[in-house]
This record gives C-alpha cells, sequence and structure tokens, in this order.
C-alpha cells in the first residue's frame, strides 16, 4: 500500500536539517533551516510528479492534477517549522506523510477525480512570530496581509523581509481556491492513545481555548523588617490562586484543562516581599457553552479569593478562540477506513491547536492523529512508534483516495463558518 | 540642642541629587549621582571643620579631632547610596544626621576626649554591585580587596574602575584603624515603631539570614492536549510549597519571617505546563540556634510536600548570614538617653542588614532606628515625621557626646567576633 521505508528515509533526511545534539530539530519559521527544509521539500514533491506552487505568505504546494480540473481540490499538509529544540514529528510527519500517501496512489495507477493538493503552512508554531498558524489563518481569511507581513520576530525581523530573505515569498494568486476537503496527520501531542492502545486517533474537534492574564496586587515590604502578620504578600495570594483553579479543573469534568505557565514577581528580588504578581491562565474546553462558563467560574474564583484579603486582583482575557468542530462526514469515513483496516483507533478532541482549525473555515476539515510516546511533543524527546505512523499513512491513503473521488465531495456540516476572528 | 531646619535643608538639597519625579531618589553606589553627592558631603563636613579623608574603597571620612588624638574614635555614619527608584531617608539620614550631630557638638563648645569620625560607605544597598555593604565590609576584613574590586555592576563595569571613574578611590591608609564605638542612625524600614507610637529604636541585634534558591522539577507538557490528572506541574507543586512556607512562619514564633520574593517558570510559555519552577527563600530569625532550626524545617516541609508526589526537589543555601549581637553597654547608654530625654523609645531587632552589622566584627556598634510611615521603604513614598526625627539625632547627640568622653570606651561583649564569613 504505501512504502513505509520511504517515509522514515525522507523523515530521517529532513531531521538533518536543523538537528540539535540531543535528537531534537531547531527550525524555526523563516529562517535558514526552514529553506533547506521548503527547497527539500519542493524538490521531492517535483520528483514525484507534482505541480509546485508557493503563495504570498510562502505557504507551499504541490497538486497531483486530478481527471476534472475544474473540481474543488483535496488538500493534505501539516508544517515543516518547529519550536526551538522541538521533535522530528510535530508537523513534518503529516506533511511527508501525505507526499508518501500521494506517492503511492500515484505509484498504484490511481487516477483520481479531483486534484490533489499538498500543503506545507507557514509559522504553525509561533515560535518564532506570534500567533501560531500565520499561513494557514492568512489563507482563511483570519489574518489581513498586512498583519502577517508586520510581524515581527524578538530580535526585530519582520515576517515579510524573512519571507523574501529565504526567497520563499509567492504569488497571491498561488493560495488555495476552491477547496473540497482538507485532511491533516498529526502526533497527538497528549498520552491518551498510547493509554488506550490505539494506533489512529479520530480527531472530532478542537478545544477552544481562553488565554488570560491575571495580575494580583499588594503590597511590597522589607522581607527581614516586615512581620508576617503585616504582609499583603501578592505571591503568597497568587499561590494559592493557582492551587485552587488546578483543583478546579481536576474536579470540574474531564475535558477541562487549565494551566497556568508563567509567573513573575514585582520587584521580584530576594529580599522584598512581592508587591505584583501577574502569572498566565490557558484554559481549554471542547464544548461552547462550558468554555464561556469556565472562563466565569475562573473568574469568580479569583474574586473569592482576592475578596477575603487586603489584595486587589484584575483578569484580563488575552485571547478566546471557539472550539472548532471538525466535518462528521470526515470523521464517518476515517472511521469507516480504520474499521475495514483492523486499525486500533479512538475518537477524541484536540486540546492543541492545529493548521486544520483555520482551514475548517474555508472547508471541510478533518484530522488523524497517532500516538505519542509518553505524550511528550515539543521537545527532543518527541516520538511516535512506526508501526502507529503506518496505520495513520495507510488511513490517510485510503482517505484521500476515497475523498478525491467523490463526485459531489463532502457535505458541508460546518457549523463554524460564522465564527471568524 | 541641634538644628533641625539646618538638616531639613540639607536632606533637601541631597534629595535633588537624582530626584525622580514621584518624589523618590536613584543615586546608584559610584554613579554620576553618587559623585555628585559624596562631593556635597565633602563639602559640607570641610564646612563644619571635619578633616576629611577618603579610603581605597570609596568609603569617605570626616574627623572632628579630639582632646587625647591617641585613644580609638568614636564612628557615626551610615551610606549615601539608593536603591532604584528609593526615598530621601534611607543611609542619608544616619550621614547628614550623625553630620548635624557633630556640627551642634562643636556649635556648643563640646571638646571630646576621643576624636569623633564621620562615615559614609559605599555600595550598601548592592543595588549596583553584589553583594550589600561592600565597603563596611571591606574595611572590617569580610571581604578581598581583589573581590570588592572585581565586583560587576550588570552592564559589566567594575568597581574599582567606577571608583576611579568618579574619583573617590582614596588610600588603603586612610581605612579606619582603632574604633572605640560605632553609632548608626537609620529608619526603621518596618513597622513596629509607628504601630506603637515610639519616636526610637533601640536596635539590639540584626536577625541572622538564610537565603535558599530552590527548584521544583516535574514535567512540561502540552497545556491543551495534557488531561489534569495526568500531569507533573511543577508550579503547582512550588504554589502549596509557597502557602505552606508562609503559613510556617506564620505560626511559628513572632519574630521568623520568610519571603518568596522572586519565581521562574520553565519553559516558562502560557501554553505548556511548566516542567521546573525556581523559586527563592529569604527566612531570617534573630536567635541562631532557631535560624538553624528552621533551615532545616523548611527543608524537611519542602521534601515532605514533595515525596508525596512524582516530582522531584532540590534547596540550595545560597548564602546564610548569623544573627549580630549589638553592644549591650551602647543599647544602655541609648535607653538611658531617651529615658533622661523623655523619648518614647522601643528595643527591637533589625530585619534588615546595615553597615552596623559589619562595624561590629571590629568594633562596639549600636543602630539608632527612627519610624518608617507605613512602614515602606526602598521605595519613593519612604518617610519619616520630622519630629521623630529630630527625636533620634538628639539622641544621636547625647550618644556621642557621652561615648566620646569616656575615657575607657566601651566595655566590649561582641560575641561574634569570631564569626568572620
Amino acid at each position: 500500500m504505501i512504502n513505509i521505508d520511504r517515509l522514515r528515509a525522507r523523515m530521517t533526511e529532513m531531521a538533518k536539517i536543523g538537528a540539535t545534539p540531543n535528537g531534537g530539530v531547531t527550525r524555526l519559521a523563516l529562517s535558514e533551516e526552514d529553506k533547506r527544509a521548503r527547497k527539500l521539500f519542493v524538490k521531492w514533491m517535483e520528483e514525484v510528479g507534482l505541480d509546485t506552487r508557493v503563495d504570498d505568505f510562502g505557504n507551499i504546494y504541490g497538486k497531483l492534477h486530478g481527471l476534472e480540473r475544474g473540481l474543488p481540490v483535496v488538500m493534505a499538509g501539516s508544517h515543516l517549522d518547529t519550536v526551538p529544540k522541538g521533535g522530528n514529528f510535530d508537523g513534518v510527519l503529516g506533511v511527508l506523510g501525505a507526499l508518501e500517501a500521494v506517492e503511492s496512489l500515484i505509484e498504484q495507477g490511481v487516477k483520481p477525480l479531483r486534484s490533489i493538493e499538498l500543503v506545507s503552512f507557514t509559522n504553525e508554531e509561533g515560535a518564532r512570530f506570534t500567533p501560531q498558524m500565520l499561513g494557514s489563518g492568512a489563507v482563511t481569511g483570519q489574518f489581513t496581509k498586512d498583519y502577517v507581513y508586520t510581524r515581527e520576530d524578538n530580535k526585530g525581523f519582520l515576517f515579510k523581509d524573512e519571507l523574501e530573505a529565504i526567497d520563499f515569498k509567492g504569488e497571491e494568486s498561488n493560495r488555495p481556491r476552491e477547496v473540497s476537503a482538507f485532511i491533516e496527520l498529526h502526533i497527538e501531542q497528549g498520552p491518551m492513545l498510547e493509554i488506550e492502545q490505539k494506533s489512529v486517533g479520530i480527531v472530532e474537534g478542537i478545544a477552544g481555548f481562553s488565554w488570560m492574564q491575571v495580575e494580583v496586587a499588594g503590597q511590597s515590604d522589607h522581607s527581614g523588617s516586615t512581620p508576617m502578620s503585616m504582609r499583603n504578600d501578592s505571591l503568597v495570594k497568587a499561590a494559592a490562586i493557582i492551587q485552587k483553579i488546578s483543583l478546579w479543573a481536576e474536579n470540574r469534568d474531564e475535558q477541562t484543562v487549565a494551566t497556568v505557565g508563567n509567573i513573575t514577581t514585582s520587584p521580584g528580588i530576594i529580599n522584598a516581599v512581592p508587591g505584583e504578581t501577574k502569572f498566565t491562565i490557558d484554559f481549554r474546553h471542547p464544548n461552547r457553552e462550558e468554555l464561556y462558563k469556565g472562563m466565569e467560574e475562573i473568574k469568580q474564583l479569583i474574586k473569592t479569593e482576592v475578596e477575603e484579603s487586603s489584595l486587589s486582583s484584575t483578569v484580563k482575557e488575552i485571547r478566546t478562540h471557539q472550539p472548532v468542530h471538525f466535518s462528521n462526514e470526515i470523521c464517518t469515513l476515517m472511521e469507516g477506513t480504520c474499521r475495514s483496516l483492523s486499525h486500533p483507533y479512538k475518537h477524541l478532541i484536540s486540546g492543541a491547536g492545529h493548521d486544520a482549525m483555520y482551514m475548517q473555515h474555508i472547508t471541510n476539515a478533518g484530522m488523524l492523529f497517532v500516538p505519542s510516546i509518553n505524550g511528550k511533543s515539543h521537545c527532543e524527546e518527541e516520538n511516535t512508534e512506526w508501526e502507529d505512523i503506518e496505520c495513520g499513512i495507510v488511513t490517510l491513503f485510503h482517505v484521500l483516495n476515497k475523498l478525491a473521488n467523490q463526485p459531489l465531495g463532502v457535505a458541508s456540516n460546518n457549523l463554524n463558518n460564522n465564527i471568524k476572528q
């Protein structure tokens, strides 16, 4: 069906670009490493006979022309950029896996009705230019061209200049037009598939998230000369809140996750009671109503905790993204494929954002997950068993084949078209 | 007795050097502002008729010659440097207050038996060059000359170069020789005097402190795709420890203070469970045994908290300084003076370190505190009532007069001579 050794060889070759001493990879968007990875990907697509092009955001496409060139295309792909000291699977597996699936289709003499397009989106990770998923967000109308071009990395380099510097600024006319379906294969980045010993995850949607910035204000005092009873220590109060948020999330329902990832104190010196403490909250839930309800519960929890004291608090919403539901029809197609292939599979919700999230705004999107060993990702230990990868790519092969041969395309069940940001 | 208006005028003029828009002052050690402040102090001392000199650490002295030039001198002073956005009283009050006391002695025709020396020590705050109290530490043998000269500020400037740049590198022979007693007047930097409505604090000693760095190691995971039940969140664990340390200190005894002033997480991004959390602990106690006992209790508390989990922790002692006990005889002299002047006074222990702490190693030291309004210091709101300052300076005037006329000097009760660092 597919040639797993060929995929593995390509993954190995790609992993050399930006390789870190401990077996990971650093390939930041629009870096010299990204340029080399992109060139290699284009070369491979051309060797396979695909018709390649680049759009004005640096997104790269490779088309296998279908028999009916007028029909909306079926698209598959992910991204080639990584976080610093990231792994060898996040993103690149979805790109090279789709290439393997399409090359196998060609080798088996399949002439699809619809064209199949591979894609690698620019700056998915958001590790160099914030926010994440700039390339897919831009072509799906989430971000203006001006917004994307003026994104700045932490050294002050602009997205547009860097895109030109690596020679990957293509034409606006090369953006995707009519897309019948989009499929993204990706590692799970969580532990659920491994725990339940499933090889394939059928992703029903992406959890909504709310990012908040909390500030607790107390009073800064000398750490030596202020008795404990007279302190308004913002960090001690923040510590109570952090514990309560964690407990709240644990006890709420299985789908609630809440994380305090960053915390700073002011003045932040060893010998002063911290007058101010700031911390972030990342709260996620797959259900829209529960997302908004949970945000209010968090705010209330903080308010209650601070009310009993002489301190004060503010909660600022940084960014909220509603849950995304992928196409039911594609999920059904994936499930039928897994069943007929006897692949152990599981339906799940992605807690992480992906390019497919934005693609769902313009087409019927779906995602396939393969397990992450120990649930690890965004680190050098990121890994997936090759048996599981094979199950994932074979499923992708069949799903693409079926989607590309549907004369009428996938019936849209997209409930999120109205949710543009 | 003393001329409070003259002191106030000098304090006001000095406060202009490095003045901040909100009424505070930034006068970092060996800065251009420090240079101007030093020159002004030298000018004033010379106008009063004192014999000025500077030592090889930039400590400035001004001597009122006594009748018996061979006797050990009585010394009084503090420091002129401030923290960034500091106040107008910390340090400078002890320097200019001592100048006022000495000028008043001269005006009243007092011819002391012993010489009286004013002093302003270099880099007491440690805000520019760490550690604190470099000038007093150096002349009392706590730090070598090489150590002090090679201290580097956060821009890479060396202590020695900066000392030369402001033209205040004097002679090694100008260091203090035989000192009979050292008195430092300072603001309390805490709330106790104000609460008890006392004008003068008689400082019996300085609390010992232990500075520690704690690291809690868990596991970094994706904040979206890792269920709450599967996390080893280092910050949630650190938050529990921070709360327990605070509770422990509150309930231990009235003299125990413990502060977590700084905290950082790694990777420290909004969308990752923090794999590592580091935080500082500043624990103080005036009793030596209790200091060491408390350090062990803190370590045990952290160990117990982490033992029950899959996380791990390390505790590193950064710096420990034993409690310092000032001269009983000087405390008794101060108390008698306050009583005869009907100044409301209180015995207390300083939670903060001061130059007198190091001076106690070479002589009989004592400190007088005046109240800090709302206990505030190291900030632009730092303030003290002028009535209280007057009580403090009048007390200082009498104490210096008595000490300078004791033919035999103060009997040493220095128990800390063996505690050199």
